[in-house]
């Protein structure tokens, strides 16, 4: 049983930061939470909820005192965040997010933290298409993996407290560099969702095929990219604009590969689609054996629809 | 409810087949069942599952005095099954397919056919990741969308015959032109093939990313797309080979639109990517709507876990 951390301050309270809430509620890793956001309405919604013990619209109103900050707001918005809690943290305060890129994560809010203050750059890998408070729930941390990017140097205690939290709420818990981390979720999530976001923006604009025609067909395997198309806006663009150089890079390699596709199918290459697409399988199986996957057909979908 | 049918042949025995199989027995569709398959393990398999009535491994034995035969082949085979039923068929029968390509089919299978049988050419949108007589159901059909692409000129009474059927089994029926199948397939369901097999081919060839790092964090979006990538090769080949034209015209529409995201990744402009991920969210909500897919987060893999 880890030490539980007196005081947990939460900057942002959307899917991600509700998880975090519950989880910590539901799994005793928190003595009291104070919940933070810029919204009227999203706090009242946290506090209606019952989230945390404590509510603010202030980020350095929640930040003071508190022993664990873990703020969980758009990659583009740390560097505010840091700005403004910086000065109020206390002496031995440890400071995380849950950003889905590390490097720039790290050169936005370093500069503003004080010397006496601990940051333990944090990434779980789990999340819905849904936002928002309403949205999260106790279990989504539950076997997924959370990657921490300490900088050099970073101190051994915050580390093992961050660690800890994480295998508190259910997750598994891996350590990288920043660069690694953010060449790694380029290709197991950034340029999937690009390309997701890009084939239904594709599909939305054709003329030769109505829009009511793809939604009403979209089984054969395009209702799949939807899901993640379906992801929030803000969030993912400062992913992109965070990941610059990494999403580049893959998508180039993806872009290459794609290439050679098409010409195997204008070719007329049957050997070579076939090799691909029988290889492509036992990546899936391997997902399935790493227990990051269902194998019930169709991610359990008729389930799904049984249990509503 | 419709006339049944007296003799039902299944030629191919495979996810598809033996749903069909499943299903008129489920729903009271057939009066005889008549299961072929070309391979004796295969064929096997489907009598001790109780797929039909009678199995044999000659699609001519199978088809000689059916009423109904529905071919369930990868799309490249329809020409050689054609050619061996033919001759056998008896006055009136009714011949239908279950292609994922209907204007490569027709070509394929019309000059084969006697005069006296009526060809009836039908998709059914729907499947899962899975192959073989095992992995079908009874309900894969339900509530998802049968397209029929009756040539001019085709008999009407065979025609509602075929159109009784799938609604028998739970589909809603449409009809279309071969060519506009080809080419809203091609958006809805072949492109998103082939970037799915696309991105997990990329994936598995990197070297600054292992592939075991790949399955371990593949939760933040890579795994949607493994589903698709585990589906039959053969099946899928013949799709890219037999849909050319199409395919290629919407994967040049698909390319276009990333080469536009990928300028505005390098540019930094994040109101062109907001813009889009913004109104990507829209269809989702439209194929839910339209009953097409889920409304659970993640597809429902939490419940589907559950109920494992």
């Amino acid at each position: 049983m880890p030490e539980k951390i007196k005081r947990l301050a939460l900057i942002g309270i959307g899917l991600i930061g509700s998880s975090i809430a519950r989880g910590a509620c539901e799994y005793g890793l928190a003595e009291e939470i104070v919940v933070q956001t810029r919204r009227p309405e999203t706090l009242e919604a946290a506090e209606r909820l019952g989230l945390g013990d404590r509510y603010t619209l202030s980020a350095a109103e929640a930040a003071e005192g508190a022993d664990l900050v873990i703020a969980s707001v758009p990659v583009g918005a740390y560097g505010a965040v840091a700005e403004e809690i910086g000065p109020v943290l206390k002496p031995g305060a440890i400071v995380s997010d849950v950003g889905s890129v590390k490097a720039a994560v790290i050169r936005q809010v370093t500069p503003f933290l004080p010397e006496h203050a601990h940051f333990v750059p944090a990434h779980p890998v789990a999340g819905t298409e849904y936002s928002g408070p309403e949205a999260g729930f106790a279990d989504l941390f539950r076997s997924r993996w959370c990657i921490l990017t300490p900088p050099e140097g970073t101190d051994a205690a915050a580390l093992a407290s961050v660690r800890a939290f994480w295998e508190g709420l259910g997750s598994n818990v891996e350590t990288m560099t920043p660069e690694h981390h953010d060449m790694v979720l380029a290709i197991t999530s950034h340029v999937p969702h690009l390309i997701a976001y890009n084939i239904v923006g594709t599909a939305a604009d054709l003329e030769a095929v109505t829009e009511s025609e793809v939604m009403k067909f979209a089984a054969g395997g395009f209702r799949d990219f939807t899901r993640i198309a379906a992801s929030d806006p803000t969030m993912w663009r400062d992913v992109f604009l965070n990941n610059k150089e990494a999403v580049l890079e893959m998508l180039g390699r993806f872009n290459e590969d794609l290439s050679a596709l098409q010409r195997a199918i204008r070719w007329g290459d049957g050997d070579a689609l076939f090799e691909l697409f029988n290889r492509t399988r036992a990546i899936r199986r391997g997902i399935i054996a790493a227990g990051q996957e269902t194998a019930e057909p169709d991610f359990g979908r008729a389930a799904a629809a049984k249990t509503v």
